[in-house]
């Protein structure tokens, strides 16, 4: 029996659009199926999948792809797509390492015209591709598919205010699920429920013509004058027609008798077009329905039992984000001054339980790091104590603000960094992989790296309680899982531990390579060191290890350039040091998806790789000598 | 004679709110006539203070200052603010070295409540603010004053997206001139300037009340339910009010008569607020107000002629913008892929001349770099070839969009960096300090910094040639005043170019710091190096230089901390050589503002400084030696 008769048919989009429009319906079941079956077993994102599958598929059957662009916003919704775009039998290798990625890269199909993953970028890469095609007179179409969570970004407004006054044809999507992984936020999101409760009215657009027509010819006059606001009133979307676009909708974006219609429709216009499409993330599957957040990002589970939760979690090692959730309350606590910010991480971050015991300290700002942080600045102008939660690859989109709002004024506000060094199966997007680099060149930070959990806890107190800006950057998962001491202590800044006295080389370790430093440094009999922080550096501690060590090796989970290992030169340059450095980190390219062990290999930082490349390093000493 | 009675009783804000209403009008007389006399002596920015002299005063004098904030976006238009709030004598010190600052700081006045010139952040700021005071029970007032170009960045789009919806008293004033330094560009001004025609409906608001008052039954029924948008149809406002604010106006904003009860009406409501405000840029100097572009920003100049234009200017030298601004014009005849993108930098960036030569190849996107970037790389998909011309500091607004949009892509967008390095009067918001560290660390990225003119037009045409992202960076003014080379030459990439052969120490110089290398160079007989790229270094000339020198002495206007010194350093780590490494750059904490000479100077990159330095460095090595 053939569980996907009509989905076996479909090798490329060509394929689908010899279905009947009829069997898009099944079609569509089968996929979902599909979908379900696959991510069960190498987990990924399910719940936005689900919702996007008959978008997907009227997509793919209305445009002429991959001659018309269609760029996802986030990215993470695009199974049913690369199913249909020659990669069903790859999605068993899915995020996996060397498999194919859990977000669309143009390396990997010609249908995937744009890479995304981080939020909000899809409307600027279509309108330059519209415009591109535009110049170069061809007929092309260009589609950006966005979610309500990714439109609350400064970077989508900023697209779409240039996209409604350009004179090209990009068309905007907006998957309206009435959520990011976060439940939304914002005043653009209550503006979506307007819309959405407008569709009761969707009738009412001939009432709106006999309304005018009976009016008073001054009355008239000034409608007639006031025309868009009249259009806004009489059909929703009054925000985005200011903007310049053409609205479209709200649809049920999982009717295809709707959808495919309305896509020929726009298909044919011209100009900035607004389709507004509502979506349920989970769709079709009943667990992923009443709780999408658990099912937005999943591990292997069992289609029927669903994802087992509770005690299972409970009996395995802290996390470092929950290390970091429980130092946020307890803090918060001890200080009433504390006020957690998040830019739509309220899961990832670990501040669920904080949102719940401190509403009222609680601000998760919507997809905004930019103003994420500025907003922090502002409030460390009035004598709060802010904390902003942030994955490190997303830091990247307030950079500017850390320095110009931040660092310049040197305020006090805090950075938790989650996500720092490689994360695994989300891939080169995602890795936290320069963050060192792009904090270490900024005066009045105070950077730390903890090695364990319990110093992680130890190292978020004392960023708290300095009087600057600072960062405490930990990775993704858990370390060696020692338990963290309850009490709220802190640590002298600027001071390295050296955890083993050996001879010939000095292993100095930021973060949790420590544990891998320390394996290094058995077998290699060499001092170890844990640094802590990143800036100001223990100058002490390099002189002394200069002094008594042949070699010194520095180990991060960061770019090799401009990071620890690279402040590590700097400070020896500076004393007047000259000793042989040798900088294990990340190296000078992308690093891509797969077990964060795998990748480790990969890159050469797995215990038995460190004690072969300081070997071979030493015999060069040892040949010089 | 006495020419400024009033002005002469105002130290600071509450002498102001002793004088009589009716007495403002001639303290704005006068505080304008002040402010032209002092910034015709300093030079600064004029046209945004003389459009603000009444805002400045109908604040101060309705508002509790300090303890109500003022956050100025920008901050260029506080010149007014500064008079009136204690730092009248210091207006002769303005945007001198050690003298005030041209811009808001927390360290000169307890009236600059945030520090500003990056445009777009006070909203966010003020948001803070006004969170912090409602959580800690103090009824002060916060107020972010922010003009329409600055509106169109995303982040002021993100905080407007929260402060609608939270509960704090927060008033956005929106000063409305209907240009940022360029003209104004986008669907956001497309809806100010309908809010403008709007004005003539202010009366109708009572003709909209008794529209729906005469409805038939149903449709009143309709009507009621979709209030929001017959407000937004009875008064202008709508998109503000959509985002959950209360709006207010558009008023004159050169009318105390409006301002002051306007704003005293407002200071009694609750909530989120928002009030638009009518200016002028230049209002009360002709010449200002009919060049507001030209009197932006000034240097010294004769009230009553004005500034020289023309046969001036022209002999001096190029500056670096203007050898971009050419090569752009010439590179776009000889390819019709080049598209040049700016964000709301035309006259800054160089292309005046561009955009009446190639219009539809042409780009402000306005105050929207993260948009900039973005979609250049969506042209870049297509085969465009998109130049985005920036300021160095204002990069630092699109960095994610740099590395996960452009780098990880590995697409052919070229960055002409403008501003890198110490940009002078406009101190420590403005230099381009890090740009170097932030770049290098991205993969895939090729990074060059010309010595002079003309090899600036031959690095902008390497980049452009290149197949991948690059960055060429040039600081603002001129250089040696080298005649650029007319034809379109490359150079080899990653090649270095051996400047001056001499002994013991090899001088290895990035940027225009070359001239001072080769100064250097001469009294110390050293050897010079003009490095060229930054990334990927020239490997073959370092280990050439390591060989045959004692010391080798990186230069560069960036931050030490992970720049290009910190790359020589890591390049003669990887290849195993050992040599002394001395780096001369930016230090460790933020360079206020001066004249650029007098900052070379504070930080020690004169020629005589480097000598010094490297003497004094050359002294120890004998000394161990």
């Amino acid at each position: 029996m053939n569980a996907y008769p009509l989905l076996d048919r479909i090798e490329h989009p060509a394929d689908l659009r010899q279905l009947e429009r009829k069997d898009l319906a099944q079609l569509a079941d089968e996929l979902r199926s599909f979908l379900l079956d696959s991510v069960s077993k190498t987990g990924g994102h399910l719940s936005s999948n689900l919702g996007t599958v008959e978008l997907t598929i009227a997509l793919h059957y209305v445009f002429n792809t991959p001659a018309d662009r269609i760029v996802w916003d986030v990215g993470h919704q695009t199974y049913g797509h690369k199913i249909l775009t020659g990669r069903r039998k790859a999605m068993s290798t899915l995020r996996l390492y060397q498999g194919i990625s859990g977000f669309p890269r143009r390396c990997e199909s010609e249908y995937d015209t744009f890479g995304t993953a981080h939020s909000s970028t899809s409307i600027s890469a279509a309108l330059g591709m519209a415009i591109a095609a535009q110049r170069s007179g061809e007929a092309r179409k260009a589609i950006a598919v966005i979610g309500d969570g990714a439109m609350s970004a400064g970077m989508a407004f900023e697209a779409l205010n240039n996209a409604g006054v350009a004179d090209s044809d990009v068309l905007v999507i907006l998957n309206d699920n009435e959520m990011s992984i976060s439940p939304p936020v914002g005043a653009l999101n209550k503006h979506l429920s307007r819309l959405l409760s407008g569709r009761i009215f969707n009738g009412a657009r001939d009432i709106g013509k006999r309304f005018l027509e009976q009016l008073p010819p001054p009355v008239f006059e000034f409608a007639r004058r006031t025309e868009e606001h009249v259009k806004g009133m009489m059909m929703p979307g009054t925000l985005f027609e200011e903007f310049g676009f053409r609205y479209f909708g709200p649809i049920d974006g999982h009717d295809l008798d709707a959808l495919v219609p309305m896509l020929q429709n726009l298909r044919d216009l011209k100009g900035p077009l607004f389709l507004h499409v509502i979506t349920r993330k989970g769709q079709g599957y009943k667990l992923a329905e009443n709780d999408p957040i658990l099912y937005h990002g999943v591990a292997k589970f069992d289609q029927t039992e669903g994802i087992a939760t509770g005690a299972g979690k409970a009996a395995g090692k802290l996390t470092f984000t929950q290390v970091f959730g429980d130092w946020l309350c307890d803090m918060a606590k001890a200080d009433p001054k504390l006020m957690a910010i998040t830019p739509a991480m309220r899961e990832g971050s670990g501040l669920v339980r904080f949102e719940q015991e401190h509403p009222d300290r609680y601000f998760d700002v919507g997809i905004a790091e930019q103003h994420a942080l500025t907003f922090a600045a502002g409030l460390a102008c009035e004598g709060a104590k802010p904390v902003v939660a942030i994955y490190s690859t997303f830091l990247q989109r307030a950079y500017d603000q850390l320095i110009h709002d931040i660092a310049l004024q040197n305020l006090p506000v805090m950075l938790a960094i989650d996500r720092g060094g490689l994360v695994g199966a989300d891939g080169a997007t995602h890795h936290g992989a320069f963050d060192l680099s792009f904090l270490a060149c900024i005066p009045n930070m105070v950077i730390m790296a903890p090695a364990d959990e319990d110093e992680c806890r130890k190292m978020l107190t004392t960023a708290y309680r300095h009087d600057g800006p600072t960062a405490v950057r930990y990775p993704r998962g858990s370390g060696t899982g020692v338990v963290p001491d309850a009490a709220l202590t802190t640590l002298p800044i600027g001071k390295a531990e050296r955890r083993r006295d050996g001879k010939r080389v000095a292993l100095l370790a930021f973060g949790t390579l420590l544990s891998a430093a320390l394996k290094a440094g058995e077998a290699l009999d060499a001092s170890v060191v844990n640094m802590r922080f990143i800036k100001p550096l223990d100058l002490d501690m390099l002189r002394d290890v200069a002094a008594n060590h042949e070699l010194l090796v520095t180990l991060e989970e960061n770019a090799v350039i401009g990071g620890a290992g690279s402040e590590v030169s700097r400070a020896l340059e500076e004393m007047g040091i000259a000793i042989p450095h040798m900088r294990l980190g990340l190296p000078d390219r992308f690093v891509d998806h797969g077990d964060q062990g795998q990748l480790l290999t990969e890159i050469g930082l797995t215990p038995e790789q460190i004690i072969e490349r300081v070997r071979a390093r030493l015999a060069t000493i040892a040949a010089i000598v």
